[in-house]
């Protein structure tokens, strides 16, 4: 048992990674297909045109770096203290579904951008939402939860997710905007919601951060890890996100044509999935242990999260990277999908007790979604 | 007194029967109109061009029909115990509106159905609810109801009729589907609905049944009848009103013209205030005594099982029945009031509290609905 | 402190009326800028073509004047007993948007007219409602309400814009009807509407008042004109009115037209937030001293007007006035945002607790809407 302990003092840092990835694994078995990034990086190298297998293997390696992402920007914000922290945390916490989408962004591949933003809303909600209240409902008979902070943050889920959408919700039917005027308007749309978002911050992190505190409790019990190494992980490990994203968004298109999807499947269901899959983990674990107060504060957050944060980023880069600025002019499929998640949201939160139905019926809601999408793609490349 | 007891000992299921329909016609004296059947099915025979007859006479003997179907089933719900009864009184609650739309498919009249279907959920929300408002607002200044529960059976609702709609919802504009991708999808949804609805009476009925407690005791204090009578009364009014409604669809196209209405118009408001009579007049006179939860239990859960149950299977049986199978593609117009049903229903039960002004609101609704069916059809037979 | 009380018996009206009004601009300093009412007066005889100059200056003379209108008309209420002053302060609460639309519809603009409406029912909420929540909440940390009355008038007004909606929600996609039967269908609407209004009016000044009761106690503690005088204001000030927003309408289009601005964008934005100009000053101060529950009963109060009265009275008087019957036919962004503005506001008040940043969203949902409309206005002149 004192062993370890005066190990480090001879090779730290590689040993201690090597040791903190060895912990991490028995703790989160899913870190072991990290051994699938290699794996990916070679095969692209040997065989760029193994389109399909480069789709899957990809998506499996994203998993795991995700949550070492997600573990390693926990253990900066723990150690930054409190304010930096959980601005770190707050921002990070959709590092991975930012990376790709910069990927695809740089791609040209639109669709796949917007799918994937509207995906990660929906798929905050219904699905991991529904899967928590499925999850503790298994286990616990009722579980009633803080009302009042989950009536908020539906509140807020719902204007953020509605200003997101303006675009697409008033000019569709009447006369489809020029593309000049829909992208000045995506523009004017992106600064205010990151302004939006810098005083939520203030909000959340300074003035009424008792509030949100439940969420920062989460990992108390954990042990994280020593700064460095952290933001060694944390670089080293988005690297890593960037590499493979580029992989993916390269195989994608004839990858999914191969197994019968199309992009907007991929990137609404497999992106936002793949992106969510460590937040997950957390929300499920959390309403297990009969804390959906969590659940419900991480899944609303970072539903929140895309659309004041991610969505309009993405707009701002698409000034520099990319074939022409992106708009928010989602086609009309997403928009009904976001709005009936928001409002489903809310009122599942607004009861304040959950039970395994009420997240049976999200996910069904979340499974009709998707075979929709499978069996009727949206038509325009919008 | 002592009498009537010993007198089913000699002649028991036709005197019983008879002292059963008479006392009926006391308790419940719409039931009186059933002199309205044989006239109705001795009609047909002599002069089956009388559309407009045919067609106000069938609506009327309907209304006795389903009164006693509705008894029927409680009865025998009572007499098998709380499992089987629930779920026989689950499944067979709307079994009036599933003979009539059954009779529509045959005919494959499929807009009388959908507007039928639209209509329940519509009738069910604003109309029932909106009544029970109103009548027990008359008689008590302020009505509260348990919150908790009134809050859970909307939020089902909610989803359960976004679920039904997510073809409409998803496909309208951007691409009207080729009929067999609309079909496939309507296909695979059901098969979800049901699978959906079949856990719900798990839910219901077994882990979560205090939940729903209040609306079994409905008829605690009635007396009701013993179990072989009420299995024959239950078939053989089953076959009357099949009789009946195939009368209805028959005469019904002609009819509406002549009046002035057409099939959307009829089966959306005189389907399904037909279909709906029986439970509107308990949730109505549980509203009067000032069980408000009872009448809000009865509504928001009719409307969802049209959504989880009757819906689906119709379009699992337009596979077998009718010249070809249903789709679950609703006009626009029919889809935006089951949505703001449905939200409507999700905000009035929210309050906990009654009173006399929220279910004028919810009628004049309501109305307007009716009045805009009857100004402005549906363009497309859709 | 004795003289001025024996002023009034030399020359009582034009005395008290001078220093009522000296009191008026110190009270409220906003009234000083009365004296535009007389240079635009002016300017429209000797300068008839200055449209810019006219429109910027009629638009700042209606500020005072509606401020001067919110207090006869509570002065008049207050002198004339609860229940026919309730009932004026209830019909008179928004008698400028009413006069600016009746001089709208006059001149045959009902974009204008419409654009105000929908600008009214989204400012009350969105902006009002915003504005309370972030001032509030500046100065007070939490802020509780009184949740049942909340959610009781956010329900009233969901439903009541639902109701003025109808034409526009059912009828748009499936086939745009024909001018006629539009016009039949919203006058029809708009008895009906009238008739819920006059029942609304018996439930909070008759049966239910007590629900009502924190709106009415705004001015306890202020001092009210004697009833002659405000009488007189009242005439005299409306009829003002009516003559700067005639100044008005016949300025706006050609002054919009060089400042940048459609119609519907001064419809929207601008004669909605110069109609509501007075009721906001009551809502925001009340938010301050920290009595939310009144901004909320005010914001949602007035919205709620603008739906059940305002709307359905232009319609009616339309058959008398103009070139030809208005309908109630909105364009599509205008509904969005309706519905959005109202569904949001139901969300805020159903927390029942107010913070600044609820505020700021609410404001940045309206700030996007009024962006959205500059940029990108109604294409049809609906």
């Amino acid at each position: 048992m004192g062993n370890p302990e005066q190990g480090p003092s001879v090779a730290p840092t590689s040993f201690t990674m090597g040791r903190a990835l060895v912990d991490e694994v028995h703790q989160t078995p899913v870190i072991a297909l990290i051994v699938f990034v290699p794996v990916v990086l070679v095969l692209e190298r040997t065989s760029p045109d193994a389109h399909t297998l480069l789709f899957l293997l990809s998506v499996v390696a994203i998993i795991p770096l995700a949550a070492l992402l997600s573990r390693a920007t926990e253990a900066v914000a723990a150690k930054t203290g409190d304010a930096v922290g959980g601005l770190l945390n707050a921002t990070l916490g959709n590092l991975t579904e930012l990376v790709i989408s910069l990927a695809a962004l740089q791609a040209g591949q639109y669709l796949l951008v917007k799918a994937s933003l509207a995906g990660a809303i929906v798929t905050n909600t219904l699905f991991m939402l529904g899967g928590a209240f499925l999850l503790g409902g298994l286990k616990h008979h009722i579980q009633e939860f803080n009302r009042i902070n989950a009536r908020f943050q539906a509140c807020l889920l719902f204007l953020a997710t509605i200003a997101v959408l303006v675009p697409s919700l008033i000019s569709e039917v009447d006369h489809p905007p020029a593309l000049e005027v829909s992208q000045k308007l995506s523009l004017g749309l992106a600064i205010l919601l990151v302004v939006v978002y810098a005083l939520g911050m203030l909000f959340s992190l300074r003035t009424h951060r008792e509030l949100f505190a439940s969420v920062s409790h989460a990992d108390d019990h954990e042990k994280t890890w020593p700064l460095g190494p952290a933001i060694i992980v944390l670089l080293v490990v988005t690297l890593l996100v960037a590499l493979v994203s580029e992989i993916f968004v390269g195989s994608v298109q004839v990858a999914a044509e191969h197994l019968g999807m199309t992009p907007a499947f991929v990137g609404f269901i497999v992106v936002a999935l793949v992106g969510a899959a460590a937040e997950m983990t957390t929300a499920f674990s959390a309403a297990r242990a009969d804390r959906l107060d969590l659940s419900v504060g991480i899944a609303l957050g970072s539903a929140a999260q895309i659309a004041l944060f991610v969505a309009p980023i993405l707009v701002l880069v698409s000034y520099f990277v990319g074939p022409e600025p992106m708009t928010l002019q989602f086609w009309r499929g997403a928009v009904t999908m976001m709005i009936v998640a928001t409002l489903a949201a809310a009122l599942l939160s607004n009861g304040g007790h959950g039970a395994w139905y009420v997240g049976v019926m999200a996910l069904a809601l979340y499974a009709i979604f998707a075979f929709t999408l499978f069996v009727l793609p949206p038509a325009a490349p919008s």
